[in-house]
């Protein structure tokens, strides 16, 4: 919706809005005159793969056997149990905090950490809520650019002269990332958690995707390289258990020493004030990490159809002469680069804009993910759709070329 | 768990706590020595009377039919109607917002409205959150309170003197009331939207409690007496429909102009940015709503049942000399008064961690939410219980008294 210097509303909250959804309504209007839009612009698998049987029937039984309660502030002690085994015990369920999705996980660790001017380190391209919840706190974001002539890879020595005076409360990353579907290499992990080690930065590692990865690059979390230093690892259950609107995400807080104590008892405050997560589904996410080998069976195929999918994409995007992607190594999206030189079009929102209007694809503008002159898209579909989307916008691209 | 002066935290998380958890720690070491705590200090009914069957069965159909996505940032468009409908379309679907729980639409109205210096009014007592988010925006709480000797009511004539100078944001109260379950009669609510009006306020009126009503007191709506004016309705699913780890609530915007059109906006976009509620649980409260046969003889039983167990422990409270405490009119909880002069107890806090300690019941210190001098109780529990926590209070009073 749009902004407005209205009286009744924060300094803080200019900067909060949704990226994700801001053509939604000119999608509306769109469908409601009888066309149908391929939506490629928000990341919910659960949309085309139906979530798990176990962990539905998992879900169902803690209804049925009435779990409808609060659950502890800090989530289900066998859930927690789980996510610190995930972590191969290098945690404790003392660690985790289980959070209404990593968006209130985003909330809470910004609120408890952030005075207004503090500085935090946000690798780019990011995930958008990333900006807005720091900024809500006050904050200010140092942007640092992942180098798409590199696979999106991280110069850490760059980084390190970048960083060299700042005092940094955070630095905050996805692996694999949203929007580019790389994923950060074990050299790069090791290199950002030395950086931050030298200079008094707590690791923040976003591993939401860490199970849906392809291809050659392996997925390191920062639990294996950082072991002996604090960091903090976001996940949940949204897109390895494919269930997005349970809403299940949690926090690991990992550390020794006064300031990991203090952090992980201002989190538990923060949780107590808002009581629990859904109960029903801490359960049924907690047998959907339970139990390895339905996971495995569920997850396998997931992961190469979506593998399948991206490449049509990939692989047709790279045959239009005014675009090209890095292919992803894990996740479900592309970022893929727009020459404007050779087209009619200004910039990444008005290709957005006008690929909806023309074509009904739904992307999202690459500027809200801090990468300018790209777009973003979901590629989730079954093939068939993502060809169609393909074919049409090799021809959007013909019909704007100069 | 303990404060600390970290250097890790931001100075606004130091007003944060979780009062209502306050003993749970040593809750949980006299359990581990195996003494059976009466637990009354968390308002969770779902934990003593089971969710209704009704609205499992469609929380499941919803599930079985994988309903695992997100859903719109708004939520569910079928439920956003439901609670139009329930406020007799006096507002819209626009200007219903489902959130996850009150406490999630708290932080997103201060962080959308609040500047740091912002003041905003608050009767106390109060449910502690109220506190915590306003102040975790940077803004400071004017308490006004109500009147104990007369019946928890509101002294508008007071009020508006007192209050005649200031810039207030916001005015915020629960009715029925958490901690003191007593409803605010239509004169004051009346009075209240004049006062708001006179003096450009908005009205933040929480009604959580709505349908949990018993004894003589009526229960206004704000939206009936303030239908020309903006205010803000804070409801859910979690009391009425007994499905408190659902974690559905909802916030109502209504009102017209320019300030109230952006606060709408804004609120969409802090949403937005965390996505969605649970989904298969909207579906599970949408029903909860609209079959109001169901729904009617689900909730009748078990108000009935409250009103029963409240009543024998508000009668034996006000038969101990130490003790005494206005019978409610809603919800479960009682906030009784401590006359200190009689025991050799020293606060609330001491009360209420002695009774623990000695007595195995777990209350809360009134301080927390705005009554030095009190305790909080909730009382749910089956009437044996109910009657036994009562005898070992009456002999905790005696043991004590000097």
């Amino acid at each position: 919706m749009c902004q407005s210097d209205s009286m009744i509303l924060s300094d803080r909250s200019r900067d909060i809005n949704g990226a994700i959804n801001e053509l939604d309504s000119v999608a509306q209007s769109i469908e409601e005159r009888g066309t149908k839009i391929i939506k490629m612009n928000i990341g919910d698998p659960a949309r085309y793969f139906p979530t798990p049987n176990y962990v539905i029937d998992a879900y169902i039984d803690a209804l049925r056997s009435r779990k409808t309660y609060y659950s502890s502030p800090m989530g289900l002690y066998e859930l927690r149990e789980q996510v610190a085994k995930k972590y191969r015990n290098l945690v404790t369920k003392d660690d985790v905090f289980i959070t209404q999705g990593i968006s209130e996980a985003l909330m809470i660790l910004n609120s408890a950490m952030i005075n207004p001017h503090d500085e935090a380190l946000i690798l780019s391209p990011y995930f958008p809520p990333y900006l807005p919840f720091l900024k809500s706190s006050g904050g200010n974001p140092v942007i640092f650019e992942q180098d798409e002539n590199n696979g999106w890879s991280v110069d850490t020595d760059m980084l390190r002269r970048y960083i060299h005076d700042m005092h940094l409360k955070y630095m905050l990353f996805a692996t694999p990332s949203n929007p580019t579907g790389t994923i950060l290499s074990r050299n790069v992990m090791s290199e950002l958690a030395e950086i931050a080690n030298d200079n008094d930065i707590l690791l923040i590692s976003d591993e939401i995707y860490d199970e849906l990865t392809y291809g050659s690059a392996r997925f390191t979390s920062i639990s294996s390289v950082a072991s002996e230093m604090p960091y903090v690892v976001l996940n949940g259950a949204s897109k390895t258990l494919d269930s997005t609107g349970f809403r299940i995400g949690y926090i690991v807080v990992h550390g020794d020493g006064e300031d990991m104590d203090a952090l992980r008892a201002k989190v538990y405050d923060y949780c107590s004030l808002r009581l629990s997560a859904n109960t029903p589904a801490q359960y049924a996410v907690c047998e959907g990490m339970r139990n390895g080998r339905e996971h495995k069976r569920a997850l396998a195929p997931m992961v190469r159809a979506i593998e399948k999918r991206v490449k049509i994409m990939a692989s047709a995007i790279n045959a239009i002469d005014a675009m090209s992607v890095i292919m992803p190594s894990g996740a479900f999206y592309l970022l893929p680069k727009i020459d404007f030189d050779g087209l009619d079009i200004k910039d990444d929102f008005d290709f957005a804009r006008r690929l909806l209007l023309e074509k009904g694809i739904q992307t999202v503008a690459g500027s809200g993910f801090g990468a300018p002159g790209h777009i973003r898209m979901v590629v989730l579909q079954e093939p068939d759709v993502v060809e169609d989307a393909a074919a049409r916008l090799a021809e959007f691209c013909d019909e704007h070329s100069i």
